[in-house]
């Protein structure tokens, strides 16, 4: 496969931004290979993604960014953000007590299912060690005192992990900790969470025994950018299965397990393929 | 097809209900031609439907409740109810302004697909006149004034009107009116309301401008029962269907429609065969 | 709304295509309110949907077909397919002795979720009759021979009145006879099918009891453009429903009529907002 | 968890068989945890799921399954299979070079979703061992020859290693070999495949590229027990995903690497659970 470019651009909708753009890449030589775009008519905002050949593309690599700031980002006002398809992104993942998140984002990752990187693990807890090593992947556990009170030292030593591990984005398996604003604000909409309930329903704790009190027949999941708000950030995936009232607390966990892998494998895919613009607390997720 | 008598019984869990209630069937000649039974541990609590041919069973109709009751209900502290499938029930319709439901709640009964009567419609609008005269079904409409000062009035001309035509449950399709609570109180766990959501997300008016202002990936419907406390009343079904940031609050409002028909018609098909047994707010469907 | 131009356009995938079109709608006056593209690179097709307000535009409606076959139909080897959307396509309707999806299309058309003309129900029996006159449709009747020996008259008598009525498309709703030759070809990928299963599964008569005798846990429905072969035309939308062991082939044909009206409604809303394509017996469904 | 028995029974339909059953099971001391049953009045077959403690059950085990015999099976010529919850099935995984599946049951079993063993993984080739090693599991590898002149002996001695093994169902997790019919006699309804196409469409060799010619708008993944016939064995489990024109036939695989995995492990876990009784090649599954 040949590398591309991939361009993913916002700004105010107005007239001609697709032609000049698509004209630019085509008269330099690109074979664009994908383009799709969208018009936010309520909001007035134009998203669009756009993946070309860099084989007989003109301009070098490292003076596209520049040229496309230059010539378009500033005279439409456009927010743009570029990446090459053989520049992979590097995600670590961080879990709690529960594996099968964990064992399923490196089941995909090991048989090669996505283009990325996985440097390292971190966790709160001892417990998935083991899953680590299976996979060989380093594993770094943080513990959090009950009373909170190391939580500044435990951000400062993660954000250093990642640092130097060069994160550039993060998946929260099934972590059983809030994130803190310092990481929040390092990773603005690179911080992917799975929730385990049909947000906005059941927000916090425990969601699948406040489904089971409420006698919902549809239980889901959800997953989303994590915000500075609790379970509120853009949504990325959702998905449901449906139950009857032979099902309790128990069953309804069970049965979210898979739900719950699937929903944030799809947004972890959609992410790695940088599909997805956010807006508005909203996702714009483009082919 | 032979008439059935069709039992829904509920009661404290114990042991040997099964056994004593098909005993006490076969004894008599009857021929169960279904059976279902839920036990809710967690409650401790026995749901049963049964079904049986009454062409060879030995106790008269209006016998069986009366021995049902002598035999098991007190024994067992058993709430029992018994229908038989030659009487059909009797359901009226609430309707605003929007038609979609109603058409298809009547388009289904003219052609036969369920065994029900449906003897008048009711409504706060005269929109819906010309649908209820193209499927010849008497029109009743009750203007509410603005400041709701004739509520009063208009519940008890409702419920006088319910009673001559002996309604046994009500389906409010798509009306936009609060029921009243003596309307609650004479139909309880027999009115069938569809809120245009996944309850309990976005309670209350206008779920769809809301889920689109949340940036949902899915959107849903949900038929319950109406309780006094506003869209928390025992869910008898859901449904969803995915969306994408394409869709505008408009093209929510339209994609709904299909879901909203199509829940509520599950909802008073289950309700129409005797298959819901309410408990602690929620529903025990039995097949 | 403002009425608009759609362009549907299709050809052979090479560069620039885009952009030449976006540029000369731009420059024209035009503003773009939906846009929308597909290359297939296994085909090497290139496939786009272009909407644009006429109300700038410099050119004159009558004239917009003519420039586009001149500057790029030619050029691109292209087919071009133009629409306006204050001019809805006639739809007409053949029907046999089932009703439910007849229903279904009528009760959309009536309460105006559909910008389309419906002047004639078409069907080879009398029974639905009623439902065309409930709803003031005009109701033709062309009985079919038992031993065929009239189909070619039939067909002459039907394509005569289509003619007259200025048919855009035709709607099968759950119409049980083999439509023949000559009325595919006067109307090519013009005609939607309902077939009650999910093809290519189950082609052909009585699909519900061939699931029934598989033993299969889903069920489905299948929308598509008639062609000379049975069954087997380009798909345009299925959908699925699950059943269980406790399903008989009768409450397969209940739960399958829901599927049949949605799938249709479906299709005929993506054909009715002229969103599909048809190329190598495939649907391309555009945005 | 207090150990439970499982009787799984069908016979010709006829009445008082509940209530034969639960009233033995109650009377000895049994309390019923679970009771599900189910007649096919077209063929004319009962089939009934019973689950009891054991703990204060006057019978002893070892005489449960004489006893049943005894009294029931003889008298209603019914098929009886008795189990135990905490004797758990031991499972062989048969798996040729594709991992997900493979990677999905063992993170499943190695986290205790499931009261199962798995001492032996078998192949025809060496791809799979490293993942077989990370969870600790024997790997047999019976290599055949491309003219499979060797498939006797490789039967043989898999047929040995099943035996020595006490095996008591196997589970083809993408295993690309035909299944010969000493094994499938060997294993009459205990073989589960995972068939990459929702059947009976696309049976056979590459449905996901004949899923993709047809241009159908929804593919499916079905897991069934292996019979003498190719992909004709009774359906377990079957689901569905949405797809578009922008699929290729690379993508239908991606996307159903995520199906085939979940079709498959909803099938295991009823098989596991003993919910599954065979009849006239369909499955009845009983809560």
């Amino acid at each position: 496969m040949n590398p591309t470019a991939i361009l993913l651009l916002h700004c105010p909708d107005t007239t001609g931004i697709i032609s000049e753009i698509t004209r630019f890449i085509t008269d330099n030589g690109g074979n664009i290979v994908d383009i799709d775009q969208f018009v936010d008519h309520i909001e007035g905002m134009f998203f669009m993604r756009i993946e070309w050949e860099l084989d007989h593309f003109a301009i070098e690599r490292d003076k596209i960014a520049e040229i496309l700031d230059t010539l378009y980002a500033k005279r439409f006002n456009a927010k743009c953000n570029l990446y090459f398809s053989d520049i992979p992104p590097r995600m670590a993942i961080f879990v709690s007590k529960m594996g099968h998140c964990l064992y399923d984002l490196l089941a995909r990752y090991q048989s090669g299912e996505w283009r990325v990187e996985i440097p390292c693990i971190i966790s709160n807890h001892e417990d998935m060690r083991h899953v680590a090593e299976q996979f060989s992947i380093p594993y770094y556990v943080f513990p959090i005192e009950k009373d909170k009170s190391n939580v500044a030292q435990v951000e400062a030593a993660e954000l250093e992990l990642l640092r130097r591990e060069r994160i550039s984005f993060i998946v929260l398996a099934r972590y059983m900790q809030i994130i803190t604003d310092g990481l929040i604000a390092a990773y603005p909409n690179r911080i992917i969470n799975i929730h385990h309930s049909f947000l906005p329903a059941f927000v916090g704790a425990k969601p699948y025994h406040q489904a089971w009190t409420r006698g919902v027949k549809i239980i889901g999941a959800t997953s989303h950018y994590v915000t500075a708000e609790l379970d509120a950030g853009p949504i990325i995936e959702q998905d449901v299965v449906r139950i009857t009232h032979r099902d309790t607390p128990q069953s309804l966990v069970k049965k979210g397990r898979d739900l719950e892998k699937i929903v944030l494998a799809r947004a972890v895919t959609q992410h790695i393929e940088r599909r997805i613009l956010t807006y508005d607390n909203k996702t714009v997720i483009l082919n």
